[in-house]
């Protein structure tokens, strides 16, 4: 993601997401030129992320750790953006560099546009592939597919794609997408704005899954993994410092079980990793929170507790199975 | 209050309150020239501030409505501090000024130290005679005690003095100002302990009412007011605005039905002005809050909801009873 740098030129008080600017795909057939294939590219992700964590949640589901090795960026942009500092000498042990816009700029010399994660870059030419977070992770669970490990679910059933991409449009308008709106908007009446059809999306999607575990049929699809990604980082910063505060998400009895329902199973609360979150979100955004002082709260001890979303039945992984743990690397600190 | 003034020489990242500056009383004997009289001084308060929302709530319960008039500032203040601007051609209609700073300045020529609420102005003279807002409410129980009205409570009980002034101490020092050291701290330091011994000293006092209705005895006291005045804020401000957010209010059980009770009671909730509290902080505090929007959260209506601690008996007003309904220039919009 790139929160601060090039929003667009909307006319007033509105935040505007920017496009993504490399849209290439890699596909089974690498029509673009890129085609899939086991340890040829890189994904750049930062875990504060919630564009980026998508692509970390669906790698683990789908068992493409191998496949696909992942590099973590520190959760603190500077003004240069995405940094290697987490790495030692702060680069990329494969890339081999410091920061991710020197792959951007790898890729289009003199580039001088967003930094952007989460971006998949071809760690022999070190050159940005695609940074288009929409696209990215349904080529995953398509185009990746003989990579896949064996009995990994179908994130993206061909027969459920219509009623996946529709719900996916109003979650992402409203809720991903919405949040932002919220927290990054200069003016009441737009703030007014977004908090309104946040909510309200919310409590539509909140009704919906009363009664049902997933958001499309009976299995895990994309779709809650995009919903998963904004819902797990609400209480810890968007109800605070997006000002998103009708409620926590503890509060939606529904959201809330349905949201630890999810970060239980493995390949979404093991890609969760607060600290990252809660720190990039307060301490780069300086112009919302100028002291840059993180909050110790929310307590997040409840994440663990049981849910019983078990009894609506459903059939998370469909005729797959569940991951298994992530390689030792890859392990956050538990909360 | 004065939140963005004069807030002391602190050495470094640590909040500050700064002193009141004038400190006398208004007595029943006057023996510093101000005697308890009806009609001769004018509250000046912010329905905001909770040190001033303190002697709103001691007004009412002791039944002091008329012999001492209030005067409300706009809950917006400017580089001029608070003003008068809720009212016609933006003066009080008593005091005839457009800042309380001027107040001050008849007392003092050439003040131009910090302004604050509470103030007891002498309504003839015009002139400030205190703001002394730690003092102005146990004299308002125990000095005006001739103009109180017929079966007030006893908020001071002499037997139970020492209990009150121990309790009210810790709470005004990790609770009543504990979110300001928090929210106004320089640094995560400084902000890390003021949290600390803020949700600890809220997880004793928790721990205290689990069997009790009152802090002190089986009546309400001044030590209920003043751990109202800093709760009935916390969800609305602190927790998010302040970074108080282990958790809400409304999740620590006991402190919740308690804050309840407490504004169920007649003279508590009735002094309560959402509006004023919320638009203060996120509007003035700029430092804080660059945008100055305010947030159109948390979904307040459950502080109508019943709270049950009528089983723990308790006679609230002791050998007192409930005060009237405010005088009709003071009903508030409801939630």
């Amino acid at each position: 993601m790139d929160h601060d740098g090039d929003n667009g030129d909307g006319d007033g008080q509105e935040f505007r997401r920017s496009r993504s600017h490399f849209t290439d795909r890699v596909t089974a057939d690498g029509r673009d030129g890129w085609p899939v294939a086991a340890g040829r590219y890189r994904l750049v992700v930062s875990r504060a992320c919630p564009w980026a964590s998508r692509s970390l949640v669906s790698r683990r589901l789908l068992g493409l750790e191998e496949a696909l090795p992942v590099a973590v960026a520190d959760p603190i942009q500077d003004e240069r953006s995405w940094r290697f500092t987490l790495d030692p000498d702060g680069r990329d042990p494969v890339l081999g560099i410091a920061f991710l816009a020197e792959a951007y700029r790898a890729r289009e010399p003199g580039y001088d546009g967003g930094v952007s994660v989460p971006a998949l870059v071809e760690a022999a030419s070190g050159r940005l592939v695609t940074n288009d977070y929409q696209r990215l992770t349904l080529d995953l669970a398509t185009e990746w597919r003989e990579l896949h490990r064996p009995d990994a679910p179908d994130l993206y059933p061909e027969g459920r794609r219509d009623e996946i991409d529709e719900r996916m449009e109003g979650i992402y308008q409203d809720i991903n997408n919405g949040v932002y709106r919220a927290g990054f908007a200069k003016g009441q009446d737009a703030y007014d704005a977004a908090y309104a059809r946040l909510f309200a999306r919310l409590d539509q999607v909140s009704e919906h899954l009363a009664d049902r575990r997933y958001l499309v049929g009976d299995t895990i699809t994309e779709a809650d993994i995009r919903l998963f990604t904004t819902l797990v980082r609400f209480d810890a910063v968007y109800h605070g410092h997006f000002k998103c505060n009708r409620n926590k998400l503890t509060e939606d009895r529904v959201l809330w079980a349905y949201a630890r329902d999810l970060f239980q199973t493995p390949g979404f609360g093991d890609t969760v990793d607060f600290d990252h979150i809660k720190r990039h979100y307060y301490q780069v955004h300086a112009d919302i929170n100028p002291s840059r002082i993180v909050p110790r709260g929310p307590d997040l001890t409840g994440w663990r507790s049981p849910h019983h979303r078990e009894q609506l039945g459903g059939r998370p992984f469909g005729d797959g199975t569940p991951p298994p743990p992530p390689p030792g690397d890859e392990v956050i600190q538990p909360l």
